[in-house]
């Protein structure tokens, strides 16, 4: 790498995001988030978006293999579709989950969003079959108000709303943003049958409220199986 | 880090407190126990009580994120709530368990309190609807009576209090004090819906402990789901 | 190892497949894929195929215990039943799956193939009694018809055929190979009561998919236990 | 450590017993097999067997924590109960596993015994309520008839005696060595409610075993609590 577009994914700081989303996708894998090439990560620092290409395996994702954004996008034109300040040169696509990483940054003023697989988050769901998960009286106060706000507190009912899956990513986008304005508290999005988007106002928070939610979603589909009540009535 | 109070938490000794809760907390991490910023550990040694800090990601703590206060501490004067030996001169904040590891060094004379978020943990205080979590005739020989006793036996029965949770962490100091001392063989207390506190003489005893009630809160939940009974009548 | 035929596992490139066998066989160990000994993998590059030994420890295989054949084989003689370019020089075996690689190379064209004893595959096998393992609106869209051509989507309906085990794993070649016939679009054979054959063009997409179809086992497997339907009649 | 009985567990041969204990100490930990200072292991060479302490973690045994022991031990003596050829410097205890590792030399001619507080392990012993553990038509090729001679086949029937649990570990040793009579067949002894006792010719053949059993005991509870039948009728 020696262009000037390439010194926008070199730097020795452990915490740029060229190399956290490598580190970050390894850790992902291990938790059975992003099996298979699925998932995906985008840091955004002031005016500028870093994520991880699509259909790679997201454990050996490297440094140079980060595509880098404008935020805001320029507005579009006949000729581009998406503005990029850099593309991999290897024959890598974007993530498919650009323009719901963008709903994040547009809508919520976040700073990173996080789209996971897991299991827990597709069996919770499975099993929530409305347009809401719910769950009260866990350990919630991870969580933020909104992703980005103040934190919840244990008496609180945390709400996600669940949107119907498409078989095109960028699909969801529409989907995803009518659930953002109509849930303005909630810290995610839940896809039926796919996953969750999930975000907050830097790296570190949006994934530690990926971690707090996706221990909700296994907790809650442990005692929706076990017959007990997810949600206590407190009236 | 140059201050004379940084020098209380740089060692070359591997198994320096300073040293030893970044690398319990990463391995607590990858066990489930303390995953989105929940949880926390306190070595004491002597008269200095060294304390992860709150809200952050327990995977990545680092020696000179650890709080060392003095044990005991002083008298509460209107100035000061709690006394540090050192603070890190980062943003960070205090542990909110710090009144519930205290409560295992005043009643128990530990040197050692760890804090899990452990889902099997809170499985098992949503299985136990009662005040008490029982096993029995189970590998429970790795368990002290009080936490810092002699070792349970096969035949013994094991009780752990079942404490109920508060939205502020500080608040379960006394209900945990009440439970430790009506039940005063019990090596740890249950907080329902949220996890347990477990101790021991010294940071070994408290880890291992902390493994066999966890391997024991997993093993019961499974007992209980699978509709066998997790105490055996002797009489 | 010096000789010529050394020369076919060394290098110093980490994508070789003689160093790569052993990096995924490792990675395979902790997913539980290959536990016990069993499991394999076979990379083929070219007129070369890579594969490691039998009955050993996966995790702990060394690129000096691959064994190197010509693809395609000579016609058998009554001499030889299969020919090598590289035999390791250690008492080992040759793989037992290496006839059920080559159906993947001849039918499929395939340039890698995948064999586990996933526990989520021997459940599916379990849970599904008949012929065909069958899920809809998952996120399929990882796997290939075929496992070599385009992409499924997620409103496809994913069939992998079940045939019925042998004790012997050579004697699964024509069983294989008539369900891979009878199934063209399928991109991998499911073995009753012991595993899953998955294939792709090279051993990134052959790994990718091994992971997507064992998500869809394990996924499928907690919806049937869960009472939920796993295909959706769309009709 | 300088001594010449110290030298008994020195070695840079990764493979001596002494550096391989510790390693397949730390695997076991992580596979959930040793938590809590429990379970243990014990690898013989020739005339000397060396093991692993007890009541430590099992995850930090380093070699210079080794017992070496003669195999086969003197006759006793009234000074003496065990006879070592090097006891570790330090306070540690020697195994409580001792005598049961002694019947699989004894009786078996084994090389390696290990022994696990495996959940998996428990669970049978939980769901198997009578004295043997059976199970059929899983991939049990990787079990050995009496842990040391030929492999099983796919269409044999596994059978492992379950003995009760007694509250000290030594006093195993007679209801061990009974059920190894009386099924001379079996790999391994479980013990109910407490773990398993599996051996082999050497310590890979014995970790593979472990693996292979740990497995089957894995899916075998698996199909229990499906409702599916663990042993097919042949006749």
């Amino acid at each position: 790498m020696s262009s000037s577009e390439d010194n926008l994914v070199i730097s020795s700081d452990p915490l740029h995001p060229a190399n956290l989303i490598p580190e970050l996708c390894r850790s992902f894998y291990h938790l059975g988030w992003v099996t298979g090439t699925g998932g995906g990560i985008c840091i955004r620092v002031g005016d500028k978006a870093y994520i991880a290409p699509s259909g790679v395996q997201k454990e050996r994702i490297k440094s140079e293999h980060i595509f880098v954004l404008p935020y805001p996008q320029p507005p579009p034109s006949p000729h581009t579709d998406r503005v990029f300040l850099r593309r991999p040169s290897l024959n890598l696509k974007e993530s498919a989950c650009t323009p719901l990483f963008w709903n994040s940054f547009d809508l919520r003023g976040a700073g990173s969003c996080i789209h996971t697989h897991s299991q827990h988050a597709v069996m919770a769901t499975l099993l929530w079959t409305g347009p809401v998960f719910r769950i009260s009286h866990q350990m919630i106060k991870g969580v933020r108000v909104a992703g980005t706000g103040t934190a919840l507190s244990y008496l609180d009912t945390l709400e996600l709303p669940i949107i119907e899956n498409t078989p095109n990513e960028e699909d969801l986008k529409d989907g995803m943003a009518e659930a953002m304005i109509k849930y303005p508290n909630a810290a995610g999005v839940l896809v039926r049958r796919h996953g969750v988007y999930v975000w907050g106002l830097d790296w570190e928070k949006a994934k530690t409220q990926t971690e707090c939610l996706d221990y909700l979603f296994e907790i809650g589909v442990k005692m929706k199986l076990a017959g007990l009540p997810t949600v206590m009535n407190d009236s």
